[in-house]
């Protein structure tokens, strides 16, 4: 296990220093910004223009030097006469991206910007409009509720709060129960990864509007225990968390909530650090989880099946998947190339699928394509 | 109402400006400082001590000006010879406060704490230790939802959102139904103002816990229509809003929750503008509400009593309340001094409740002390 945590732990810090692009490109701007999505409330500035660059304007009149640090790039921002600091980042992928300011040393967030949950403190994102972005739009469709539950975790001894998302039609049948999906954050992330710039819950609307998923539910809890809060992956124990999930989370949900409580409708998700927790903790529980889903965190091969007794009767999906951008140059890692294993169990009569999300890093627009292509999978059968 | 406007329009001005303490205290300060409750995860900065002051910590090595900026006033912060920042404010109020940053002319949010909306931003908070902090802290009690739903608004032809409480035993009793307050925040703010530092959903567990409070489902949403989003109350008009309040909010929580829909189990209140609005849209709608609520918002007199028909037999409760701060010199402003209003109100045999909060302004420690002692008095009889 310590090798797999260490390959995971490596990953992490490389993709995401990986996309430096050089700051020396000639091509003249095109003056076709408009406000990012992202910002907050009338706010003009970050703006973001149909080449996908970001330009970034800072009010700091006594400051002598000012950079915009997005996409692991410092750019320098370029002072006017009345003090304001202005510059534009090269073109960034599609998707969301977070972001801060350097301000004479001090590294800020951007007060114009709303405020996301990641790297382990909450701060400035920006949305870069996508081609496929509908798929995550606010649509005049029926709409399903995020609840915010606090449950009391007796191995932890404090009230723990989880995100639930229940469908759109789960106050119309007060009878009906439903499939349920644990869907887990990365490291340094939290609970509010997945409703926030996640956008799980208009994935989900979309998809069930269009008929093309069946309702469920799904739970998002803080993954990473007390212990490696503030730490690394290095003192990863995978114990705690399956703990307060397997003995604590789930029997809350099946209490409060009108779920299907049985093997074949419970399934367990995740990105990065959570897809390296789903298998650790799905491959151990197989009388709980019957579908598994791993988001950039890692793959099942042939191995694992073979030590996980009973592993071809109870898995009824098998899902991998990676931005394309964490593939180039990197086949073989994560215990073998994911995209092989995934074609092996296949081959073995196994339900697996493998996507690759186009133009895409270690990055949440990956993880919105990813749920956006588990989801019609999941509880079919 | 142009009058009435205008006089609330200065009070949120005056009353944000006017506790401007003196910086030059002498006394030596206590070295008792513990990290604020409202810091990110693993930040020892912000830190609070015994005697409310703030203790503020910034690193920026290359700037010549740093300042700490809370309650309206600004602290100049103390550079040394790693380029850390360091300085302490007076003494604070207790209860939660918006704060920021100035780093060389650039206002900015600490990137330690938690983020809050107000004053038309997402910025940072403090919580400040209060010796009543255990009416809204997080027990090992039963504990309600914070509901997120999205509906569509053909007025404005939009999708809005409502965050909506629902007491713990809601998913216990599927045929059980419940009383609804409308509750709403002040100028500048959002529906996240009462499920964040409000701490709304923790006050009623609590009361309920306690048998103090009859289970009731809250539901909080945004209160200034897109006209005057980042405008002032200048051109404040209730009608867009009342639109949006009374013909298409009530009918889809009616339609989504287990409500009570009769009047007398219907309430609205707010703070500030929120008590504006509940008392303009409360006094044309008595068919719609039975309990009125009004925090640091004004206050309901005999003339408004004469001028509504029905009011006696309609309404059930008014509960008036303000911050003892807002008092201070200031009787006999908002059309009436308040309490005396609610004297004659209470004199000509309506259910009349006034109440002040010791030694806060108008800030949110005025308000979560009137939910909590509004609550226990709704659909009582």
């Amino acid at each position: 296990m310590k090798r797999y945590i260490s390959i995971l732990a490596i990953l992490f810090l490389i993709i995401s220093n990986s996309i430096c692009l050089a700051q020396t490109e000639q091509a003249a701007v095109k003056e076709d910004f408009k406000p990012a999505t992202t910002n907050q409330p009338g706010k003009e500035f970050p703006k973001v223009n149909s080449e996908s660059r970001v330009r970034a304007s800072v009010s700091a009149p006594e400051a002598t030097k000012v950079q915009l640090d997005i996409s692991a790039v410092k750019y320098d921002l370029v002072k006017d006469k009345d003090g304001v600091w202005t510059g534009d980042s090269n073109p960034q992928d599609e998707g969301f991206h977070y972001y801060q300011r350097w301000i004479d040393g001090a590294a800020v967030p951007d007060p114009n910007s709303l405020y996301f949950f990641g790297a382990m403190r909450w701060g400035s994102g920006i949305e870069i409009p996508a081609n496929d972005q509908d798929f995550y739009a606010l649509e005049n469709v029926p709409h399903g509720q995020i609840r915010q539950v606090l449950f009391y975790s007796k191995s932890t001894d404090c009230s723990r709060r989880a995100f639930v998302y229940t469908p759109p039609d789960y106050e119309q049948n007060l009878t009906k129960r439903y499939p349920v999906l644990y869907l887990q954050h990365g490291w340094g992330e939290d609970e509010n990864g997945w409703p926030n710039q996640g956008k799980a819950n208009l994935i989900m609307d979309n998809l069930i509007a269009k008929g093309k998923a069946r309702p469920f539910i799904i739970v998002m809890t803080y993954g990473m225990t007390n212990e490696v809060q503030i730490g690394g992956l290095r003192n990863f124990d995978i114990k705690p968390f399956q703990t307060v999930l397997i003995d604590e989370l789930i029997p809350y949900i099946d209490a409060n909530f009108r779920t299907l409580t049985d093997q074949t409708n419970r399934a367990m998700a995740g990105l990065s650090m959570g897809g390296f927790e789903t298998r650790l903790i799905t491959l151990k529980n197989l009388d709980v989880f019957s579908h598994i889903g791993l988001f950039s965190g890692g793959s099942i091969s042939m191995d694992d099946v073979k030590n996980t007794p009973g592993f071809k009767e109870k898995v009824k999906l098998v899902f991998v998947s990676f931005g394309s951008r964490e593939l180039e140059g990197r086949r073989g890692g994560w215990g073998g190339d994911p995209k092989e294993n995934s074609n092996v169990l296949k081959e073995a009569g196994i339900n697996s699928h493998f996507y690759v999300s186009p133009n895409t890093a270690h990055e949440w627009q990956s993880w919105r394509r990813s749920l956006h292509e588990f989801a019609p999978l999941l509880f079919s059968n």
